[in-house]
């Protein structure tokens, strides 16, 4: 990390232009949205550059930005291992690449996920103490908004793992939300401690006993996603992106059928001109394009994954989670509270296992 | 099963109506909103026959019904173990009771779950074939409902409880939808057949393999819920409770967020007004008292769980669904199937052994 990111001028940021099914237009207009919106930093934009050239100079807030040109771009369909073996010359592979020289402080691509974590993972190489990367979700609450991890980079998690996504996320939620203690739960079926899996039972042990300073709020349930119960939601990747997929199907259902109950008669559209800025500010709040942008934490990096079919404003949200990121490096943090934490837990083992002995004869 | 219920006649329903937060006001109620509402059954209520008697004889609708005395209630913070072991004078117990006499076709109570699972089991003991029960859930979409199962029973599901699962919620499907062949999916992660865990993986090929005569239509994620790409969605419990509630949690915050939205300006208040007939049937859309009823399926009898909270709106519906199940037995459907099925897994399970060997050889 080099001086200026650190003081918070000059953040460079990496962005592959070809990722995404929206073509380049969407990824040039989302950087000078980001800009629009207040985004200080620098664009290296990597991609075909007779592509990229007259979309990024017809772009006055984008004055400045560097193009780099790629040969190649990572189709949604390719193999991470094939792109890890022939995707040198990948968009996707030469921005993560700016990353690893130093050129750049964050990376943002809309590629195909296996592919992009496949290629910062080989590049980059992952925090030390990190067994698995995690990718993040934000979720809107109506305190703000709730991360939720791991959304889909690991079908399956022990113990360990869910402690450190649980130390990933808790610095993560700190660096972008500025938020000096944010809570941390982990997901379960039941508050209660006799519920759930014997491996959430026992991370939850840990990180009350080995992690004094977080502000670990034990299990939360499925709908304390979007009650903002916690800042911070741990589980394992299959359940994370199940809970979140069913709650974007829901969201989307009930906004569907919103929009029937205000186009459904004259009198139904009549009475929502009457009530169209809450109307606006209602479609604002629900708008995936606001929460877009999932981070791999444990990467040696900060790399931020665009949803492939963003439009402009899905992409600047993005881009400006990259440039919080990038200005508020967490990555030491974790490896030093991973250690602390990890070391306590082997002191922890034999008396946890001393108690359930102790446990189940009393049983 | 007597002729009567057979020929959809003369439904006898047990009615648990000290179970449940609201008091045996709102069972009693949601009992006579039922009868309103068409359904042909009689009632027998179990419970503190002075508390019921004058609420009974009110109620019109409830002519010909019967009271049984009941000593005890079961409370909600009961352990199941106690109330197997000191609980046979509860009305929950007599009302399960009722039916393994063959006095009723069907249960319903608003209990604690684990008691009421317990009871069941003991009582009723389990269907030929299946290892473990399942709590099912319906869920609104915009084809109709969309049955989810396991939301609860069980924290953890192997392959062939995952197809035992699969079977049952077909069977429960076809009965309380009349439809023909219901279709079934598995939650997964991704669609590609390459993702999830390696024991769904497992679950969908002896569906695909030992059930032909299923509608299986593979894998689905958690946005299918609320799309109803499937009519019956399979995953363990543990899944299946995350799932169903951080749908739940997200519906909640919008419909939170609609409401402030209608109310928020003079003008907003006066367009509520005008699309106020929308409004009404948007609300009956995403009101939760009209998918009450978790049936516990896997149980040799209907025992239908009515939400602990329900209003008389909400117990009519899982009434319904009791009326409903009573009238068309499907338990020795899935006898037969499950039978069926698991024979032919066994006859597979060589062939399945040998062809991951061979794919194990190519990769």
């Amino acid at each position: 990390m080099n001086k200026h990111a650190a003081n918070g001028q000059g953040t460079v940021l990496a962005i592959d232009a070809m990722g995404g099914d929206a073509g380049p237009e969407a990824v040039i207009d989302g950087a000078a949205y980001a800009v629009r919106q207040g985004v200080k930093a620098r664009f290296v934009f990597f991609g075909d550059e007779t592509k990229l050239r007259p979309l990024v100079s017809a772009a006055r807030e984008l004055a400045g930005s560097e193009i780099r040109h790629a040969q190649n771009a990572v189709a949604m369909t390719d193999k991470p291992m094939h792109v890890l073996r022939r995707g040198r010359d990948t968009s996707m592979w030469l921005s993560i690449a700016a990353v690893e020289a130093g050129d750049a402080q964050a990376v943002v691509s809309g590629g195909n996920t296996g592919a992009l974590m496949a290629v910062a993972r080989k590049q980059l190489g992952m925090i030390e103490g990190i067994d698995r990367p995690a990718v993040t979700a934000l979720w809107p609450t109506p305190r703000g908004r709730t991360v939720v991890l791991d959304v889909g980079a690991n079908v399956e998690a022990d113990e360990d793992l869910l402690v450190q996504f649980a130390i990933m996320g808790e610095a993560f939620f700190r660096s972008l939300m500025k938020v000096e203690k944010p809570t941390v739960g982990l997901l379960n079926v039941g508050a209660e401690d006799l519920k759930g899996h014997e491996l959430i039972r026992t991370a939850a042990r840990v990180l009350r006993e080995a992690d004094p300073d977080m502000a670990f709020k034990g299990f939360v349930e499925g709908n304390d996603i979007s009650k903002g119960t916690v800042d911070v939601v741990v589980t394992d990747g299959f359940t994370g992106n199940i809970a979140l997929k069913s709650a974007e199907g829901a969201a989307r259902l009930l906004g569907q059928w919103m929009k029937e109950t205000l186009t459904g008669t004259l009198n139904a559209k009549l009475g929502a001109l009457m009530m169209a800025p809450g109307l606006r500010k209602l479609k604002d709040r629900i708008d995936p394009s606001s929460n877009n942008g999932g981070v791999f934490l444990g990467v040696n990096g900060v790399v931020v994954k665009s949803h492939g079919g963003s439009d402009a404003r899905g992409v600047a949200s993005a881009i400006k989670m990259a440039a919080s990121l990038a200005k508020r490096p967490f990555h030491e943090e974790v490896t030093t509270t991973v250690k602390a934490v990890m070391k306590r837990r082997e002191e922890l083992s034999e008396k946890l296992t001393e108690d359930m002995n102790v446990k189940a004869a009393v049983v």
